[in-house]
């Protein structure tokens, strides 16, 4: 902080804090309810915040919704890539991120699930600007996936030939039929289907 | 039809195909916008109905849902499980299952994709009687494609001592990933990681 400007900091920083209350709320809702249920006036209502108030942050709807989308994919990687990067890249960081990424969502304040996986099937046949920006996250977490991948076919664990893109879907799949699985016969089997779907993959893409 | 009661069964019949209107309209209505859009009064716009009509068809928006829930169930089991039971049990129905499995529902009058699928995540975190009727069927279908998995087990295909519902839970995430790559990174290459994935995982589940 400059301590030259300390009332312009600080309104900034008021101003941010409300921004930041308000996106939290907002990625709770688009979790329990899906993003096309984040109004101004809902989202005034469950912060108690002035719609204008609310409007002076987030000029529409599809304001709100992209930056709700944005805050979701930061907790994401805050939760599950940076920690991930702590451990020595190649097996061990993959592992890493698997098992923080099985523990998240139900590690956060997310009553409905990822709200990323959410979103994709909310807008996967909805053309426009949300589907468009649900697609670009989808797409980065696919390249982060696939980085991790290639970094343990460089340490030498996975085999040379092995395509990183493969690896990456069918990491995806055991993930998805994780969170599926929670539900249908409950998170303690559903964690242990997806560590022995894990180690076989790993085992069949050996080097 | 027998010939001695022509009336009793033409109003049977018309009253069977109405209701069979009725939910191929819900159907594709829960696949485009969710189950908790089915209520009496949306169907009767999207069908010509009366409102009255609906209603002695479906007593409450929940006996709709239901039904359409086990409609999407029927078309799912008439467009994958009924033709693969021609293939001989074993590896070939397996396969053959799950290459159905990925051309349903774009082969369908479904825009918003598997319904059954939609509904988990839809009704997921709201216990009721919606919640309950999505798991019974999605348990219904772990019990199936475990039953599939075990047959090739009898025949000798994979391996003995090869863990059923670990195999159906990796089906179930390929499946669940070649939905979700078809939006991000389009059919072609979706299919063909989710073959090779198929592939990866029979041979390391291999006799």
């Amino acid at each position: 902080m400059s301590p030259t400007t300390p009332t312009a900091e600080r309104a900034t920083t008021k101003g941010e804090e409300t921004r930041a209350q308000i996106l939290a709320a907002a990625v709770q809702q688009a979790s329990r309810a899906g993003f096309e249920s984040l109004t101004i006036g809902a989202l005034a209502e469950a912060t108690g915040l002035s719609k204008s108030g609310l409007f002076a942050h987030f000029g529409s709807k599809l304001d709100l919704q992209i930056a709700a989308l944005d805050e979701a994919a930061r907790q994401f990687t805050q939760s599950v890539f940076l920690p991930a990067m702590k451990a020595p890249r190649g097996l061990k960081r993959l592992r890493t991120l698997m098992e923080l990424w099985l523990k998240w969502p139900s590690g956060t304040d997310m009553p409905g699930g990822c709200p990323i996986d959410a979103a994709l099937r909310e807008y996967d046949h909805q053309p426009g600007p949300m589907r468009e920006a649900v697609l670009d996250r989808q797409r980065l977490l696919d390249r982060e996936l696939q980085k991790a991948v290639k970094l343990a076919i460089e340490t030498g664990e996975l085999a040379k030939n092995t395509d990183a893109e493969l690896v990456a879907f069918e990491i995806m799949g055991i993930v998805m039929s994780y969170y599926r699985g929670q539900h249908v016969f409950g998170a303690a089997p559903a964690a242990r289907r997806a560590r022995a779907a894990f180690d076989r993959l790993i085992q069949s893409h050996s080097a």
